[in-house]
């Protein structure tokens, strides 16, 4: 485990940093990833973690590193035809080495294309089986006439390490907020560099707020071996998570989508639900599915924990998708942005949902004499009244604020401010409840 | 406490005591509301208990007694130009005594009208802040042009009592069924004479009745105050009460609205919304919101008592509502005589709303022989033969005749008839459920 | 007790069997009840039960046996207006013996027809209450014109025996499936020899299958009575029914229809409604009622066994139920082949529901080294992996295969083959559940 943090020059726009690790050639481990990881510690404080080659992790064990050089295929008369300097796409992502001369049939088999988008060069992994192959567009491909040609990949798969990193952001309690991106994806925007965007400016600016409720732990590290991996180093700790959120595909310009944790009714699945109604119709509640990224290990049977997960469009949702045309003009600054307010919303949001007891309950208490209650009779109450109203009825200790907005149609933040002014007039007092995974 | 009973001329209909009892200034302590009580006498036996000014009520103090002999605006001429004489809204009811001439920017921050009602005088009140006040038409205030007025309110607010008014009406049971309306407002109809005069007539009616199951508590007492008093001084018996009722705005012509018990789900909120439903499909069905009558009292988090409530319209759902317009062309007898119908019919219906255990649970048995089922067989049944065999099917001692109704579509007023006979031929026993506030 | 099994000559095709079966005259008791039995034997071996006159069963007594052996209406001329042999449906079934000359004013007291259908016979009953009588067309009615004519009726009510039938089908538990059919009516096809036709092909098929995971248990007995005596007679071992089924009115044209067990939400309504559903939009699903055939015995409140009922009309639910013209023209091979089909259906979804468990529930297993995932990322996953996923992570051994099919749109028989596959694989373990027949 080592710390740094190191500093690039140009303002910290979330499209700057995208624009930054775009060319980087990521995968589960490697060099690309440690780089990634070292450009966005300019943002936060990242403790990076190295974990060896063949260590258990639950039913798996930690690859082989790999990392590679270059890349090529040429024709028997030299010329490159797909070369990885042009894109790093273009070779299958863990490719072991090969340095051959193969006849055209054989070529065919270790080719990947998508016939029904010409231009694109598919995006295509081998982790776990020992293969080599390259990516093209459907239109480099059509014009492999030759019979023969030569393919090399200088490639290194071997013993090494798993790479991710970890920024604990510390509050009052001890319960956490466990945030999860996936950082394997190469020259991909959308999936996932927008997730990785998001996460760096999240940490800055939970790190500048003054005062926070949670601690919250933010992850980056790669796609299921990433997370099977934290998830089992940390098995001892996991009921500290308090709610978690998996954030990917975040710059796109679909609305938003919260899938929700296994369970469904956690408290983090009624937060987020609430956060996206009230923001857009447009945004979408998915119940859980065990397939789609890092939620699938977080929401396995023996793990369970109340984590969601937030995106724009959902895996396998745009035509772009697991494509070099997944690039930097499918994501913008705004939507990143946004995007970074909706997660800042939901975390809000769950920092806020307190339960309270009220500490006069029988029957009304007298708002007057405490100047919480119009002075004159007969008309209409205030809105600041009868959300002081709800409040009283409602705050038995096992209500959360949430279950009163959703209730009296009064928003939660308005009602965070009300009742804060309740507990200084010793109406109300916050019950804690204990937030562990635990259901 | 006193009991007394007096008898006035004149047919008693409820329209005729709307009309006797317009005229009163009443408040929520004074002399006005002990005349209402004494009129009210006629109807129905009531215990008056008085209490006195400072008493402790949970968190309330019973406030100082107000009464009233007169109170005018004049101009410096002596011309009376507002006069409570001519209506008791003119004064802000609860006002402080007071004898002064007062420049007209003074008197601006003392007088309330309407400005999109210009005809109407409004219904203000300051009881818990001591303030003096004019209420007028808005014509009457835009021709105020001189610069100073003569005010003068001949008030007493001063230790006293509070008034309210029981009405026990015994059963065979010592389970009860509380009934409360409002009896604070002044000069105004719907709000709330029309539940003076159905509570009125509601307590002739169960007199009369020869046979009931619950014992019957109607309350007669001021808003707020008065239902907390009655529940502070009530609290070790609280646990009597079955069920229970708020009745209030039941003259105008909006059809009838139920708001339901804190929980939503007691009985009552069954039996009133299944009979506002069976009546007409434009009577409205409300959940518990803590806004509105004296429901707010029996529904705080330390008294959660299975009370709902009954209106027409509700509180602030009527252009008159708090005016000099909610007069007596907005109530007639045909609409309080209707609510006192569906009041009875709620208070029926909870009579009849009795759980059975079938004694012959193996099978069916045989009804043949007793006389219960067609001899002819190939038939289509009637309707008599379903509504045994629902009975005896669903009758396992833990559901109650109203959700036998709801299952099968066959109205309760039958079931109960039938569940009557079925006792008698000793296929049904009652199973006697305590209904005791406890949840 | 006795067992036999003859064989009839000619195809075995359902609507042979009711052909064969039309024409015996049935009623609760009595030969023709035998004698339907004998033929049914051809198709699945049956255990014949004889319950002697006068027996207790429950709340009723086994009724007095009925044979008839001719019964006429005469004019005083000797002419035959009304023969029992033309029709079986021309008596009043359980008529008692009758010999006499009666005044066509008493005659009426004693005759049934249908105004509205003028060409059909009813199907009428008088099993409890001793009478005699005669059901004709309304056209056969309209010509009595006479003042006098002769009635005679040679049968016999006299103490004998109440007949029913068990086939078991032992299979790998001793849970059993119960299936229900009556075979007390006349000559009437959909109601009920479409039941007896589909029961006799369901045990041959049951029979015929290498394996059964639940024991089977086909009872063919008399409407009522039969399903009470069997329930009195069989009340301590009712524990080993799992599942079970009324069946009946299997012939017409009618989309298929599910009634529920009296709880409404135990496997069997799960499992039938799922594949009613699956099948087509049309088929429908009704919630328990206590009218309609032997589920009203299994669904009584002392005996409350999850049975559900499965028809295509409901009784009552077409024309000619209970007449004439319930006759072999409304039902068809095609439809009660169809029929069979459903029920194999659920039974075979009964099979297949099963509870797994995941031996390695922390994160995904790695199916990959288990060749059970695609080798190469990136792509699409396939339905195969897909319901690998759903099984691994909703395999908690309380989550039945249904549910998960629910749940992921995935169907039952897939995610059963799969999940077969993982218990080879040691992904999953199938966990016990008992289906006793407590909830």
């Amino acid at each position: 485990m080592t710390e740094f943090s190191t500093h690039s020059d140009g303002e910290q726009t979330l499209m700057n940093l995208v624009r930054q690790l775009y060319p980087i050639c990521r995968s589960i481990t490697g060099n690309g990833v440690r780089e990634t990881l070292k450009i966005a510690a300019d943002w936060l404080p990242l403790e990076i973690h190295e974990v060896p080659t063949g260590t258990k992790v639950f039913d798996w064990y930690v690859p082989n590193e790999w990392n590679i050089r270059s890349a090529y295929i040429e024709d028997m008369a030299g010329n490159r035809i797909i070369d990885f300097k042009d894109h790093n796409l273009h070779v299958l992502n863990y490719s072991c080495p090969i340095d051959a001369t193969v006849d055209r049939a054989e070529l065919e088999n270790h080719l990947y294309s998508i016939p029904e988008h010409p231009d694109w060069i598919p995006y295509r992994t081998s982790y776990y089986t020992e293969n080599w192959g390259f990516c093209l567009t459907q239109r480099q491909r059509d014009e492999l006439a030759d019979s023969r040609y030569r393919v090399k990949i200088d490639s290194d798969l071997e013993p090494g390490s798993l790479t991710y990193a970890e920024c604990l952001v510390p509050g009052e309690s001890d319960h956490e907020i466990l945030v999860y991106t996936h950082i394997c994806h190469p020259s991909l925007c959308n999936d996932n560099l927008s997730g990785v965007a998001v996460v760096a400016a999240l940490g800055k600016a939970l790190l500048a707020q003054p005062r926070r409720r949670y601690s919250y732990r933010l992850v980056l590290g790669p796609g299921a071996i990433g997370s099977i991996t934290w998830l089992s180093r940390n098995q001892s700790n996991l009921n500290r998570i308090a709610h978690g959120l998996v954030l990917g595909l975040l710059g796109d310009d679909a609305p938003h989508t919260y899938k929700a944790s296994r369970s469904g009714t956690r408290e983090i699945d009624m937060v987020a639900s609430y956060v996206l109604k009230q923001r857009s119709s447009a945004n979408r509640i998915l119940s859980f599915s065990p397939y789609g990224y890092d939620e699938r290990q977080f929401g396995s049977p023996g793990i369970n924990l109340p984590v969601g997960r937030l995106t724009r469009s959902v895996n396998e949702g745009y035509a772009q998708y697991h494509s070099s045309a997944d690039n930097l003009d499918i994501v913008s600054e705004d939507r990143l942005q946004e995007s970074l307010g909706v997660v800042m919303e939901i975390l809000d949001s769950l920092e806020e949902n307190r339960y309270y007891r009220n500490l006069e309950p029988y029957c009304e208490p007298q708002l007057g004499r405490r100047r919480l209650y119009r002075d004159t009779g007969g008309t209409r109450i205030a809105d600041r009244e009868e959300a002081i109203l709800w409040l009283l009825n409602q705050a038995d200790g096992q209500t959360s604020l949430l279950q009163i907005a959703e209730k009296s149609s009064i928003g939660l933040h308005s009602l965070a401010a009300v009742a804060s002014e309740l507990v200084d007039s010793g109406l109300l007092a916050e019950n804690i409840i204990d937030h562990g995974a635990e259901e």
